[in-house]
């Protein structure tokens, strides 16, 4: 039998089709190319608005390994470093772009996928002198790549440290969405441009076909950004592409709705798991979930659902990851439920 | 008055509404990210049809810049250096993307924006220690950025000659199919297999929302090539939006379809050029055409249409650029020759 | 007071004076530049003689950041790591040079400063698609930097992990004197060309105004070394200088009796502290030692000694490291352990 | 017969030998590591006055190409340039390690191998936004590639038309002491703080073992700069080495006399060459003279002499390179005027 539902990622579908209609709508008048098209500028001015910032620069970039590299690559001077959990996407999953680019990351140990003010401390204290990196710039996401999120305390109290230590504070929102929804934070849009340098607001997996808002809040970093995003091949000459998607998750409340369809069925998902009698990796909070199960059940699952198994729990049994989106059906969900045995 | 008609470029619109249409009819079928989905392997099938030639491998990017620094890295180990005319897009209009990663480029004078096979050997032959780069690949563009194109023989040459100097070549395709459909070339699909080591074919500026393909032909070049996609953040989670846009181009011809469109355009505008008796900066011959207009009769033209002021021609004159795309309005055409006073 | 004898490093004075001799003797010779004297072919035929191997290249840089850099850019394609131990030089103290070359390090837990077989396996198995980077090298030093050493069958063990692998086996032998005459290790000159791909003989550190051997053993890495040689600003244009030196160090032996004189007296002063009651960090076996002393004393002592005070031991103890080196006096050794109180 | 005499370059032979001296003289002291030695800080002590400039810092570093690479690399960003005439040594002679960097050269024809401020305003006018990288420094060599020298008023309007840009400006001066005492020019030591944001004094080309002393006098580049020296493998531990060499240099003007020595036997070079007949590529000014021969009297003075055949001269003539330097006999110049047959 072929998998029938996935619970792989939330990039599984193309895009919300009202993103499609506005593509459509547009398609035909003529633009001006790489970015000062009209589908931009509004997008940008929606942004803002969403944002209560009028003073940040926002620019569109096609995906999140280009949004941080780019990021990093405007930040750091050739010998300073960023400082990152060891889980984080820049450390692990982006094929080395950070160091690419001729920088080191700080990988240090976090607290539920989230980074500590301690562990900055540490680790600016460590470094002392010119045989060594200088840490410059701080890394977070919001969500983690393990599904936590900061509070807004959380996060004021990062930028402290940061604002202390000489370092910018970037945080990646590849799922910002998933998190400004979920019920296990408070922070909010309008709070972003208060408490970090720099910082993207993921379209690619809450519903658009591709692209993330980079949102520049201090001033220093928005010097001659554009020549970052040309030199790394970032600038679309048809960049009305981004600008349109971004207008039809910003215009209404859309963005939001999206991710709030993917949290509400991720906590079906959850709270249908914690009844069966199993329990979580980390309290499930977003669109990612982390259930520990007996490997016989998994193996059982994998035949008709996508996900993947995270890693091993001790005891026969394994964590997997499911990953709920804005286009997951909630037939999918009660299936994957009712083939669930209970512990 | 605002302008009425852009000549600007081939970018100016969204994409050929067929495009947008398998896009929506494939919208929410559940896909594997990152280019394993079933749109971008039956586009690489059929490129390769196209190509007659089962054994290229076939990658999709976002853009051109994109794609000529990613091949240009994977071509080139720290030390070499890639050959190319001075008005190369690579050299000048790329923000120094090749050398961000690390290369330089070997400038040298081309003939109509075209490279010659001694140009090449002088540049070799010039390199012979360690004190000095080595170059080992070659970049050409096809067309090339002054709207000329290579014949099969000139690119035969090309490769000899590259061969001879164990150089890889490598052919930019922004606009491949203008130049394909050219009369002025008798360069086919099926021939760049055999002329080249890898090449790429522009979606971007032949009626795609964005995206090129990369072709690579040379064994040698195909290992790992994934791994420079994703570290250059040029690895789409949603990759099938490429996939799908390259299944619209390419099951039914319509790649050529589009780039015809553009050419016979440009063709008429050129012919209506020469007949109110002006001359060209170059032959005009896919769909970017440079003809040399009085300063006065420019000016007067600027206020309704879009285009380029190249250089200045001396004696009052000016090169003017005009492009036409697959989207280009016979009407326009016919109103700017309208408009257009007898010399 | 002012600090009487330095414990500091092993980098403190000029060079044995036979070196400089060496130096002033051939001193009005013309000879070619940048390697090509006959200073330096002497030199290189002393070290392949020393080291049983007709058939490896050695080239001469000034420092042991340089050295590795190199080694490792050479080494590497631009997706592949290094794997090290976190206390590594190239992951701590060489200011993020191989990230700076583009190059991710893969940084592991060591077992007393020294990696193992199942570490690099770990990293290997977790790197496992083109969204990481890909290991591709492996690190060690001889001695290490905690002044442990490698037995030849534990290199033997790396290396075949390596092997199995397809893993470059790189030494860095800043100070290969001292670890080839402790008596904790059997691994001599003739087996690191049977045992490593790459690695280099330390001269600034043992002796010589400056200057480390490289010497490459695997001919992949061999084609075209000079240039990155010359791309790095180390090919020097009076190589010689470097040859010379290394002329000095290989033509009697004279290497290892300086790295003996350096071991003898760290040595000495490991017996004496453990004569008086103290323990070490990790077993003293090679120049560099690090006893665990009150804190108290180590105050008195700092006041006529140089050292590194190099970590909290809990207790109101630290650990402190001290160096000593071909230039080190028996004199200052009989002094610290005379100012040194019982336990 | 072997070759006799050598003008092939002013690095054939080791160091003045008062240099050795000091060298001998402090060889057993104990310093500090890295640069906070003595003998580095008296060199410094002694560049400053001769500079009469207290504001500048002073780093040592081995060679030319080191002190060229790091200096660029600290005053560029990413997306930035420097502009330099195509025969620059960054340009041609350095194996790309401008670009290794990470940076493009905007190479442009010069007029006896020198820059002009025409030449820099039309580079910098051809760079209109972020599609084109941006030129934000510019390299000179004093002396240049061809052995041609700045007048004060030279160097004068190039920082002029420099600081009206934006521009830093570089002086690459591994041959500045004949520069200096050369008649075609009136350039001095203390000019170059007045005239230059950051510049080197060349110690290999005149009378060192190997080092040359960078000099920042523009306050926003000297900030960390260190980091750039040790990432790049820049930074000796025995630094020592460098300081000694540059006070046996500094002390007492033996830097100039070096090169006085040099300039003196080059001119009694050119004067006999004119005298015989022939003449020169460009006015022969330095320790480097371009004279045109016929290829046959080339062909017998190379069996007894060294140097370089530059470039083909048209009918049967070359122009070959000949370079005096510190350590050039009179008797070796005297018997090639008396080898060179009449015009």
């Amino acid at each position: 039998m072929a998998i029938k539902h996935s619970f792989l990622d939330d990039y599984s579908e193309g895009a919300d089709p009202r993103i499609l209609k506005v593509l459509e709508d547009t398609n035909l008048a003529q633009e001006i190319g790489y970015g000062n098209d009209r589908l931009s500028h509004e997008a940008v001015r929606l942004i803002k608005r969403r944002l209560r910032a009028q003073h940040v620069d926002v620019h569109f970039v096609s995906g999140g390994t280009q949004a941080n590299l780019i990021a990093l690559a405007a930040m750091l001077k050739p010998y300073e470093s960023v400082i990152a959990v060891s889980s984080a996407h820049i450390n692990i999953h982006e094929a080395g772009a950070v160091e690419a680019t001729g920088h080191k990351i700080n990988a240090v140990e976090g607290t539920d996928g989230k980074l500590t003010p301690a562990a900055i401390q540490r680790t600016v204290a460590q470094h002392t002198d010119e045989h060594m990196v200088k840490p410059r710039a701080v890394f977070v996401s919001q969500a983690t790549e393990l599904g936590t999120v900061y509070s807004k305390a959380e996060l004021g109290e990062i930028l402290k440290t940061c604002r202390r230590a000489g370092l910018y504070l970037y945080l990646d929102g590849a799922r910002l969405g998933s998190a400004i929804v979920s019920k296990a934070s408070d922070l909010n849009f309008a709070d972003l441009p208060l408490l970090t340098d720099i910082f993207y607001i993921g379209g690619t997996k809450n519903g658009a076909l591709l692209g993330e808002a980079l949102v520049i809040v201090n001033p220093v970093l928005k010097e001659n950004f554009r020549f970052y995003l040309k030199q790394h091949g970032a600038l679309l000459a048809k960049n009305r592409v981004l600008g349109a998607q971004f207008v039809a998750l910003f215009k209404d409340g859309r963005y939001l709705d999206l991710a709030r369809h993917a949290n509400l069925l991720a906590a079906k998902l959850s709270e249908g798991i914690k009844t069966s009698g199993y329990g979580f990796l980390s309290p499930p909070t977003t669109n990612q979930i982390f259930p520990i199960l007996p490997d016989a059940v998994i193996d059982r699952l994998r035949r008709k659902y996508g996900f993947h198994v995270w890693a091993p729990a001790g005891d026969g049994h394994s964590v997997i990851r499911l990953v709920t989106s804005w286009a997951t059906k909630e037939k999918a969900v009660e299936e994957f439920l009712r083939d669930l045995p209970r512990a």
